[in-house]
């Protein structure tokens, strides 16, 4: 990547695709509008359906928009603050479920499978060299962060880096045709990251904010809250500098998905957004460039409860309610389902005049 | 069907139907809760979906479920209570959608498509004749009710029979091959009689649980209440005797849809309850047999208010809030997508020993 950058900038790749998110295409939101309430169904009766299909259709910019390719990018890295025994699971875990997604036998895969996407498994930070594979993307910017309880997780370098690598991946991906896309991610360790960087961008204390991430014990929620606190103390990071805020308190898969976010809205991808960890790398994406907002949609509110605080302070409103706390994109998969089931809402559905009913009475 | 009736009260056929359902078994249920358990995801972390997967191995008393065949089963009649303006529409777009159905064209078409399920349309009681196609059963117990707020909606035998209409839909249908179904009907008019069932059995006030159906304006509002009211004062509904309740102030697709729901019970078949009219249905089938309640699963929660009212009184929690109100079964079509995710995730993920993955730190 040294090479590309000659005489660039290091944010260069990030501004250029940042330049590139245009406003929805509000003409063709309209239309789809009259579209849908013209279908064979009262005004408004199918609901979110119907909001989601005007959204793609803006995001689009398709008058008949067909989520054909589905694809859902789950990005494993892994997280130096697990040192403080954050996690209720040890850290080798992040690497064996790698290979979990490789073989297929994850909850991600189960789930994508149902939904009709496939999942791009990308190691942007694994502590440890994993076997290659044509099912893994190997964009490792570092063994693992640096434990933010003692200093920043990762230099400024290095979170500029971990965007670009996203936005890389999304770009190769895309390639190969993209209609929509769903984030996920694993890394033991990365609740603790995605709290400490809820914490910072919306001022609400690290209490209110912290869950129980796969499951540690009062006492161990009690010793992450302590850590989260000291992480920020130790790094000090402005919330008014999104790219701070990612390198000290935050990870390498949080900074792929952020570029993977960017990037998809540069290219005019509808984006759902899985859980807490996706949650808190669209939160960054949201600084970054608050225009990446309405290319979002968001999966469902988990039971990690930072989640629910990063939906209200972006603004978004969460499909399902299904008390899912597992990541890997498992809920954004389930979103992808109903995008598509709203879509074909859209495009499928027999209007009154062509099928020959009657409409409201006046 | 009299000849078959010969010798037998007017109830045998419903009474057989609720005496096969059983208890789900819940030695089996253990069992799916171990597996969950063992699953290379934190402990629970898939939330509402693997309850939902226990749920339907107890149902169905199989081990590994598959649920290859999906039936959506959406009921049409007429309601004479139409005739004090109570809806939206005309009465003849009940026909004309029943023809949609029969196209393909209607929301259900496209959402059980979607979800991978086949729409078995049932006139039970459309006002006029319809024309016969291979896609269409034709089960007419009348054409249409009764207006239910000058007398009863039906006679007690046209309840009865109604009821035993749906069983025989759903024997049909299952000898073809049913893993779950869902509920779905059309029929202008019918969110009055699903008001007035509800009012009748939780005894909440009809202000409380009327809406606005199809889309009346307030004026509408307030006339389809003093209908409700009326109705329930002219034919003083027994709640204790819920074919009374049924025959007077509910419709031929509510009564069909109470066979279906039993029967499918009785056949360790899954019961995706759609929306408000649905829900009206399931309460009319609990009041028969309680038993059926572990037999269903709540889809959404409709827009209509009675609904919320039906689910917490049977102690249902819905899977979706979409805000989606249209009926049909459109909202069950996406209920039953996430049964099947649920399922599909018991039965397809690798387990922690399988994947070697390790386990939390005790």
């Amino acid at each position: 990547m040294q090479d590309k950058r000659k005489g660039k900038s290091l944010m260069d790749k990030i501004k250029e695709t940042t330049a590139n998110i245009k406003g929805l295409d509000t003409k063709l939101m309209e239309e789809a509008q009259e579209r849908l309430d013209s279908l064979t169904k009262p005004l408004g009766s199918l609901g979110r359906l119907e909001e989601l299909a005007k959204q793609i259709v803006g995001i689009s910019a398709k008058e008949s928009p067909k989520l054909k390719n589905k694809v859902i990018f789950t990005l494993a890295a892994d997280h130096g603050v697990t040192e403080e025994g954050v996690s209720a699971y040890p850290k080798e875990v992040t690497a064996q479920m790698v290979y979990n997604f490789v073989r297929g036998g994850a909850g991600i895969n189960v789930l994508a499978k149902h939904s009709g996407a496939r999942v791009v498994v990308v190691d942007i930070g694994v502590a440890e060299d994993l076997k290659s594979s044509p099912e893994l993307v190997i964009r490792k910017i570092g063994y693992g962060t640096k434990n933010m309880a003692k200093g920043p997780a990762m230099t400024r370098d290095e979170a500029i880096k971990s965007i670009e690598a996203g936005i890389a991946v999304f770009e190769e991906e895309f390639k190969k045709g993209i209609d929509i896309i769903g984030t996920g991610e694993m890394g033991i360790g990365n609740t603790t990251a995605a709290s400490a960087i809820t914490a910072v961008f919306t001022g609400r204390s690290v209490e209110e904010l912290t869950g129980r991430g796969a499951g540690v014990d009062d006492k161990g929620l009690k010793n992450k809250i302590e850590i989260i606190k000291k992480a920020i103390k130790v790094n000090q990071p402005d919330p008014k500098d999104a790219i701070d805020v990612l390198s000290k308190v935050g990870g390498f898969e949080i900074g792929g998905l952020v570029g993977i976010i960017l990037a998809a809205a540069s290219k005019k991808v509808p984006v759902v957004i899985d859980g807490f960890i996706s949650g808190a790398a669209a939160l960054v994406a949201y600084k970054i460039e608050p225009k990446v907002k309405d290319y979002m949609i968001a999966a469902h509110c988990s039971v990690e409860i930072g989640h629910r605080i990063i939906l209200d302070y972006i603004g978004l409103k969460p499909l399902l309610d299904l008390d899912l706390r597992l990541g890997e994109g498992t809920g954004a998969a389930l979103g992808i389902s109903l995008a598509d089931a709203a879509v074909k809402i859209l495009t499928q559905m027999a209007t009154f005049k062509s099928a020959n009913v009657s409409e409201k009475i006046k």
